[in-house]
């Protein structure tokens, strides 16, 4: 992979110029991108900027996000060719930072859960994950240093984990959705995809000038809380193995690390996550829903069918449970620094399963909207393995800390 | 004015047909258009639909708001004949219920403070107020009995006051705004016109099948709490006799009314409101002020010049205090059922001084998401004045009753 902080470090000091920066990622997509097909457009004519922290550093824009210069698909045939007006704030954040904006990378239609073309670039064989595809597999096949991607459910985290990169997914509205293709204006959440959690942030220092994420080094003995999310279901080993490898180097490095149970209204809130995305959902694709029902990818329109019937009622309780979730996960936190949990139930799902695997194990934080970094921790079978560091809302830089402190505990220990 | 509540009575005993209805509103805006100036675009081949609750009922939409079959312009130079490619969901929500869409409406650039070319109903001489300026004078007018708009400091409550129509700003997002150009995401919402508070609860059952707005009746004997927002500075004379006319005749109807002093939480959130406003104004509105600077209307780009320096330490803090001023209010709602305060400084200015009025009654309750309903109390002038009634949080069905009360109480001591 290809990391944001080392082509800075090497752009400063004059080793690396920008403009070489940018056409190693463009050589880059040329070697990959036949096999793992993770871009929508590649932008071949992009240069570098020639100031801005993020001068020499090219970024894929997932294709739900508005570009002013490239159509935006939505993954979906109802936009093929579409091209809207302006630069969602998110690529304005990047360009203003000197960022080079590459290509749209590939989305799943609306960011749902039809699988795109895209491949796994640790094998070929199986998903990138999703909805973020082409972010996460542009990123993990080291085409780029950086991309963005949105997660609703587990759009981010688990494709991160897929593919092996660091990703964060920064507390509920950091960044704005303005622009961003909605599916849910309570959950819908922009993320990044980069090399190690160094990289996320300095990508989120340049994009949002908040001074937390300047100067941020690795956590220095860290409480950790693990967590199993036992109501989601049970996991396949090689996500518990990644977890425990996770646990075993956290504490070596001088963690404390205990188990922790989540209070009941906390997995209450898991329980209604799906009810606020389906009502707004049908809220927001309702133009799409009524006029182009039979182009709508056929997974995202089962789900949207099965799903008309849910109430304002409904929706009103579930976002009164989500509250309530979120006042008892605060309390949490007095005993803790960070959370840690499995990333995603596997390894990446075998692409003739037609899946992108299962966002079980994220969606009650999208909820919460904490702050949630993959951390990359394995390889099962070929197949990454991570786990993700949770932090308290609105507390990215100290989840980037200890995922920072996580990546060099595993790196010592591996 | 026409009232949405007399036209589906009307329809549903077969007394008048909803293309009748649809026709009414055609020769309204043909009699009255070339002196107000409402819409941006009258389609007139809009015919009425043949089922739904909003059946033979036109509406008008803010020209912020994305409609699939005429342009939306934001009020903007930039956006000189852009076509989107979908119903915002509130569109979607009105289609869907039968209502008719007969055109686009005038809206300040991006909903700001630029005066656009309507003129008040009322006295041509003078401003309908803004940023809804053609949603309120449209209804003011007689010409519409439903129209659209959106708020972020007191864009809905303040021309609907200035153009005696009723109207509400209802709880912060139950009205999507999804498809509705961003200024503020903490705080745009989008309302609704029409003649009385029965036309607004009816027109909020048809968009959201919400049963807390059906069978809605004038309240009964409702604590009012009194609030001046002397914070907010002085009123002119007419305001003041608008607010005590309403106090009177609330009085004489039954209401128990007191004078309520606001918590200081609550006049630092008052504070506060342009520091969230225009922080969030310049991320979402990044791609206009980077790339088409000089195009933008000159108030809005003076301000949005002014506050380039605003930093996300300032903004965190003032998000900080309006959740603080959110928790205390909620508690001044447990001695009273509703407050009752001023909806503008005094009548709309006159024409000549190129101002839609200020905000400064409204943005509070914008910031604290509370229902705000407006209710026409007399005239001055020639000139409407309101009050606006504010309902705890996610009680827009009690904001609507006490308001028809309001309005019934007036009716009699007129």
């Amino acid at each position: 992979m290809i990391s944001l902080a080392d082509l800075q470090r090497r752009i400063e000091t004059g080793e690396l110029s920008p403009n070489a920066a940018i056409a190693q990622s463009h050589a880059a997509i040329e070697a990959r991108e036949k096999e793992v097909h993770a871009f929508v457009r590649h932008d071949k004519s992009a240069r570098a900027q020639a100031s801005g922290p993020l001068r020499g550093i090219a970024v894929g824009i997932k294709d739900i996000i508005d570009t002013a210069n490239m159509p935006t698909e939505m993954g979906s045939e109802i936009y093929r060719g579409w091209q809207p007006r302006s630069d969602a704030p998110v690529v304005m954040m990047l360009k203003r930072a000197g960022a080079t904006i590459i290509g749209k990378t590939t989305t799943t239609a609306f960011a749902s859960r039809d699988p795109t073309a895209t491949l796994n670039p640790h094998n070929t064989g199986h998903s990138p994950g999703g909805s973020s595809s082409g972010s996460a597999a542009a990123v993990g096949a080291g085409m780029i240093p950086l991309a963005l991607g949105t997660q609703t459910g587990g759009s981010v985290i688990r494709p991160a984990a897929y593919c092996g990169t660091a990703a964060i997914k920064p507390s509920f509205r950091m960044l704005p959705t303005v622009g961003v293709k909605c599916y849910s204006w309570a959950l819908d959440t922009v993320g990044l995809f980069g090399a190690r959690a160094e990289d996320l942030a300095r990508g989120l220092l340049a994009m949002t000038g908040r001074s937390e994420f300047s100067g941020i080094v690795p956590a220095k003995a860290p409480r950790i809380g693990v967590v199993r999310q036992e109501f989601a279901g049970a996991v396949e080993p090689a996500a518990e193995q990644g977890l425990q490898a996770a646990i075993k180097a956290a504490e070596r490095a001088g963690a404390s690390v205990q188990a922790i149970d989540l209070p009941e209204a906390v997995h209450e809130a898991w329980r209604i996550h799906p009810i606020i995305q389906d009502f707004e959902a049908h809220r927001a694709l309702a133009w799409e829903f009524s006029e182009h029902h039979d182009e709508i990818a056929p997974m995202l329109r089962a789900s949207l069918d099965a799903t008309v019937g849910l109430t304002p009622k409904e929706y009103d309780e579930a976002r009164r449970i989500g509250r309530r979730g979120r006042r008892e996960l605060g309390e949490v936190f007095e005993g803790v620094d960070v959370l840690l949990t499995y990333s995603a139930p596997g390894t990446a799902p075998a692409k003739a399963l037609a899946s992108t695997g299962d966002p079980r194990y994220n969606r009650l934080w999208t909820l919460m909207g904490n702050p949630c970094v993959n951390v990359p921790v394995l390889k099962v079978g070929g197949l990454p393995i991570g786990v993700q560091v949770i932090a308290r809302f609105g507390n990215d830089a100290h989840a980037l800390a200890t995922a920072w402190f996580l990546e060099d505990a595993l790196a010592k220990s591996g």
